[in-house]
């Protein structure tokens, strides 16, 4: 049986085009620090008329490949997660095929993946399941996160956000799975859905969506413990794992996530706290788990104890959601290469718990290992590969007001066939694909623009170099 | 590892309201036998305003746990496959998790996979997969295809279809895998879609879909016969299956499917063509492959060669579809739990050749070996429990003009809120579960009809047991 089964190799994509959140909440009138400290979000990225998310996962996928140097016959499995529908029979994971059937492979394994922004995590199960099953035939398998997060104008709108990953999976794996440290919850729940076909906008209950959130981290950590527990003979707590990552809808849920897991490891007495701090959180310990959702106290108190260790442990992740906004499927793994953008050097040896929430609802806390690994699939060339600096230096900023005009249009753009697109691809990197056009029968068409790897300027503008 | 892992238990569900073809024909104003002959449909059923692929999954998840006698607790794994999208971002196995929070059980890995026909496929891997890898925890894995085939009034109205399958899977398995023999086969095509997200209605282009379809069909098995003899070291043919279940949108694509592969083995001088029949089909060996799917005379002739064979191998998994129509994701699975119905006591030892096929396109062939198993998990006790006599017996024959009225309601419901049904469940067995209102923000409720695994008369209505 293939050893050592996990991710290979990273690439990921955000739209160049962006607006910073500090404009938008003086555009929107809210007072100054809300979006920036309430929500905990610098920047948003999103998709113009140009890109969506087949395109997204187009320029990731053909990035990856290329980066890498991995031929489209060598993969066997592909599965794409999203939440983002464009067609509600046809697959993401057919769009992409087109890069494969050029080079001759039709033989791939793997369809599309949905619920929520867990989709994404679904995918890359199965695909390690896949390399550690009697199926496996030898090759890659190839995990795509594409979302294009929007919201209606309101208080959600500002936790937009739009990106494509792309995983390369495969055995001796410089991030390996732990596969037996693994706790799901997943529910009947009317959190954040999408039942107004027509529309892209989901139907949101931000309060009752929190709640669920931390319900369901709450269950996955107790799960996760009993296993890690039960294997290894001892008790888990956060000082076992160098690194959390959350899923990141905004980052003030992920502090407020990670101070869960602080609150979770003082009553069960765990070593990570001090005797001074569980004494202080233990005074919560009779709360409801509804009153404890939603305890200001208990929130402030706890953020405050967890603060050195968030620091150490999660803040290393929250660079590309961010800066990106909620990527949805693609938002957990935006936040893991985040850390490994920021300490590939250091992290060999190192244990990642990563947490992965869709709503409606599905949950898992599941881990995963580093090694250094061997060219091209070393911690070291993911990170030189992700580039993440040069690509969020050679973004474009929109103003707040051309930001809504744009959302206007892709709210027409939602669904309709019958159109060609601006085609302006200024602002793309070569390599990027883009639509063009959507015909009458509501064929999508695409391009991609020409001079891929070229990290030089273009017809006067600066190229991401992705 | 796990050994001989696969099938363990099958229940299937359909809705008790049909309409004939051949009352269809007449009151559509088409030529006697084009529906009976020419598409080689029996009978159609649909779902009324109290059922959807919800409710229908429901009811066929909790009916294989009773009778089979599994806890919901020892499920570990659950996987849905369905094109029928009632919301965009939440599972339709969220809503199966009704059934498990009950017992306490939340931890259960796997979300909706969606490509066409082909999503119950790639569960069916999936959980397969899962079985197979690291990540198994002991436990069962659940399948679920639910799907509502509808169509615009036109042509394709009558190859509209509706059913709910549930696979239990397992180690030591009666209907194990042969995971080595496969062969996929997908690329991006635009045969059958839904690309209009606010109709239930997909777009088809008949010709196109037949075309990818058998196309698919011949690459699948080229790619299956070829890992097949690498493995085996000697040349595969139709004679080495004892079954042979296709995807059936319509049987008469299922008898050209099937002449097919005659052709192609004929093509490959393979022993199970008698030396006139090669000749004869020899003949048409140089006409180009889009010649070849659309060529009359070869598919008269090759489908005449096959006849015998298709009588012996393939007729026997056609009762279901025939009488049930397209159910998409569940339609392969429908013929599959036809073959048991007619064959259980004669399989064991036997191979059975599937071919899955998605629009868009994504196609499997893949393999599966017999063995008579152990109570419950036994053919004899899978065909008993499938019961498929009494289930199709206790259907309610419906007029096609209140068949068009219904298709009309359910225009009006589709993606609709703030409704409730019409509660009229008189034609449900007990046990079944049923819709009862969508309120103003699209939360769906369901009722599950009392006097469940009652196989008597109640209120006047003959229930179907199950």
């Amino acid at each position: 049986m293939a050893k050592n089964v996990g991710i290979l190799a990273v690439e990921i994509y955000f739209p160049p085009t962006c607006v910073q959140q500090e404009a938008l909440e003086a555009h929107d009138g809210v007072s100054k620090g809300k979006y920036t400290i309430g929500l905990g979000q610098d920047c948003l990225a999103f998709c113009t008329d140009v890109e969506d998310v087949i395109s997204m996962s187009l320029t990731a996928v053909t990035s990856l490949l290329e980066k890498y140097g991995i031929d489209p016959k060598q993969i066997g499995r592909l599965e794409v997660g999203s939440e983002t529908v464009i067609d509600k029979s046809k697959s993401i994971k057919t769009f992409l095929m087109q890069i494969f059937e050029k080079a001759g492979n039709t033989d791939i394994e793997g369809v599309d993946s949905t619920n929520a922004c867990y989709g994404g995590t679904a995918a890359l199960f199965n695909c390690v399941n896949w390399v550690e099953s009697n199926s496996w035939d030898g090759r890659y398998g190839l995990v795509v996160c594409t979302d294009s997060a929007v919201y209606a104008e309101g208080p959600a709108r500002p936790t937009g956000g739009a990106a494509a990953v792309a995983l390369l999976i495969g055995p001796d794996a410089p991030i390996a799975f732990e596969s037996k440290f693994r706790g799901s919850h997943m529910a009947h729940a009317y959190d954040f859905y999408k039942p107004n076909l027509a529309s892209e906008y989901p139907v949101v209950d931000g309060k009752l969506s929190q709640t669920c959130y931390l319900l369901a981290l709450d269950s996955c950590y107790k799960q996760f413990c009993k296993k890690y527990e039960k294997l290894e003979g001892k008790q888990f707590s956060v000082s076992d794992a160098d690194y959390f990552v959350f899923h990141s809808p905004y980052n003030k849920l992920v502090q407020k996530s990670f101070a869960r897991l602080i609150f979770n490891d003082a009553l069960r007495n765990a070593s990570s706290i001090d005797e001074a701090a569980k004494e202080k959180l233990g005074a919560f310990s009779t709360l409801s788990g509804d009153e404890s959702y939603s305890n200001r106290d208990l929130e402030k108190l706890s953020q405050q104890i967890a603060k050195p260790l968030y620091d150490a442990k999660v803040q290393p992740t929250t660079l590309l959601p961010k800066q990106v906004g909620n990527m949805y499927t693609a938002s957990l793994y935006a936040a893991f290469a985040s850390v490994i953008h920021n300490k590939h050097s250091t992290l060999a040896g190192n244990r990642v718990v990563m947490f992965s929430y869709g709503s409606g609802l599905t949950a898992t806390m599941f881990s995963l290992r580093f090694s250094e690994g061997q060219h091209p699939f070393s911690l070291d060339n993911i990170a030189t590969v992700l580039d993440v600096d040069k690509k969020l230096k050679s973004r474009h900023e929109f103003t707040p007001e051309k930001f809504v005009e744009t959302m206007k249009l892709m709210e027409h753009r939602y669904g309709a066939n019958d159109f060609v697109t601006s085609k302006d691809i200024s602002l793309l990197s070569p390599g990027t694909y883009y639509l063009t056009e959507v015909d009458t029968k509501y064929r999508r068409f695409y391009d991609k623009k020409e001079g891929e790897n070229a990290s030089h300027c273009e017809n006067g503008v600066v190229a991401n170099g992705h």
